[in-house]
């Protein structure tokens, strides 16, 4: 589909280096306060007076994306999303990204571009100026490289190893839908495979399908807890499945657990797809990844401000740490959770 | 040479992601005063009181690097390198980098082991904390993507767009070694490729070689213009040839340039490999790239200062802007620099 034979598309060679990256980023302008320099010279400069935090992902084509189903556009949004979420995670704000890309010459100029436009989009919707980068020709297919810088005053960083005993934990938005959104565009294309001219009902997945394309950094949490004065004792982003991440608090801060299943945030979509494909929602929810919400812990004492917000969910506590990590499913029965929920509810 | 069929070398899919970073980073310590927060949280944490520099760089298989003759533990020091000499470049001091790899399953962690050994001699020789990184998989290859942070006074960084009508322009080291270094290297590919068993004789090329396979940033420059009280107008790392680079700071300082055939620095290596080649070497310095030496310019005052140093070299001088980018010959002929020097002089 992205072979460049169609010869009103411009190949990548006619540009160069230099001028790729150049035609890719003239319309990026600086926008930050604290960006003294952005592309252009050998290195951005960036003003700070505090600290800063510096978080880098790579997306692989074939390992992270799948370009039959994933816009460039979107995926060019994402890529960024991603990177913006670990700084979030941080409860700080992003300020800064540099994206590399190395990319085979199947793609034409214009299919880059359309990568370009979602980077710039997201830049443009979460504040953050693009500083820098590097463009590379690869032997085979798209590889995506963000590095992102945020801000923040010392005292608010939040890290993975703050939490206590008797802390609450607490989960932004709704779980599982991302990966459900990647199975059913899974089903589409195969089925598009054996007929090309199928045309999908996609309406009862729209909300699955924008979790898994066009996923959000949960830049308003950041400022939510700001304006409620509430400073997570630990906080991370939610990339790889809720159990996961328990782990990784639990271990960082050498605290047990107890999650409670009843308490996890399910949107009715993936409800209603776990019934269709006869899956376990919770198990969706424990492993499915990509989700992008924050998970954190406050102090109990903080309770009373946070119960009442819709985007906020207390589905657990933390416990001593020779208690372990467990779930509490609904019928009372308690689990020890392992990084892959998944492996773990089926070994049970 | 690479295909992981030895059976004692060990699959990278038995590490698994988080197993893989964390065997490969186990013994990485935080050192620099400014790291707050190294691997292991949603971000790295760094402290800073000024201003930062930012600079990535790609190194794609296939294209950057042939491991056929770039033993890995030098690829992994050539990679830092590359990124810390951005840094010099402006003049500032590289204090942390991340590092992100995309590696395809013929690589076993023994080699991937070789190249983080040789990361971590250039952080520590260097003094950079190595912050954060990411691992994935490849369809193919190998790719090291580095994301280099620097730290400088406000006052003491320098920009390309700084020169000044007759600023002198100063190149420090020699030139064209590294890009001579590949051409032997490439030569003796293609003799092993014919006859296995033959003993090259490397010894008239060790410089070169070194140039090529462990390239140094010019750490001890920065220092040097410190200790000299210099502080150049412009400065630029020559990573692409000495003519391009002149050209970007032409272009960003809007000045012309008179450049010296008869001062361009070559080492006699250099020398007598071009006539064994039967190689122009001021071709080969303006256009072979990969030096990693710091070009810069400075007031005409500042020359007492500078002139003696064995470390640096005047090699012209900057004009009016409309006096155009020029060689002037040993023969005393001026022609015109574009930016790939070796075009430029074929097509006199």
């Amino acid at each position: 589909m992205l072979e460049n034979k169609d010869t009103s598309k411009t190949d990548i060679s006619q540009l160069g280096e230099f001028g790729l990256i150049e035609h890719l980023t003239k319309d990026f302008k600086v926008e930050q306060k604290t960006t003294v320099k952005g592309i252009g010279d050998d290195a951005a400069v960036i003003e700070s007076h505090g600290q800063l935090v510096v978080t880098t992902d790579l997306l692989v084509e074939g390992v992270h994306f799948d370009l039959s189903y994933m816009p460039l556009k979107h995926l060019g949004y994402k890529a960024v999303m991603v990177n913006l979420s670990d700084v979030y995670a941080m409860n700080a704000t992003p300020s800064q990204i540099t994206v590399s890309i190395a990319v085979s010459n199947r793609f034409p100029v214009e299919a880059l571009e359309e990568l370009y436009a979602g980077i710039k989009t997201a830049s443009n919707i979460y504040g953050v100026d693009v500083v820098g980068g590097d463009t590379s020709s690869s032997t085979s297919g798209l590889l995506i490289s963000i590095t992102a810088i945020g801000q923040a005053k010392k005292d608010d960083l939040t890290y993975r190893d703050g939490a206590k005993e008797n802390d609450l934990l607490v989960v932004t938005g709704d779980l599982g839908a991302a990966y459900l959104g990647l199975q059913i565009l899974e089903r589409e294309k195969q089925v598009f495979k054996v007929n090309p001219k199928s045309q999908p009902d996609l309406d009862p997945y729209t909300y699955l399908i924008e979790r898994q394309l066009k996923p959000e950094a949960r830049k308003d949490i950041v400022k939510l807890l700001s304006d409620l004065e509430v400073k997570p004792t630990s906080m991370i982003d939610i990339s790889d499945g809720l159990s996961s991440e328990i782990i990784h608090i639990c271990n960082n801060s050498k605290v047990g657990c107890n999650l409670y299943e009843e308490k996890i945030p399910l949107d009715p979509q993936v409800i209603s797809t776990c019934e269709e494909f006869n899956m376990d929602s919770t198990t969706i929810a424990l492993s499915g990844g990509e989700d992008y919400e924050l998970l954190f812990t406050v102090r109990t004492e903080d309770f009373p401000k946070i119960k009442a917000n819709p985007h906020l969910t207390v589905i657990g506590h933390m416990t001593h740490e020779k208690e372990g990590v467990h779930l509490i499913t609904r019928a009372n029965t308690k689990i020890p959770l392992v990084a892959r929920g998944w492996n773990a509810l089926e070994n049970e």
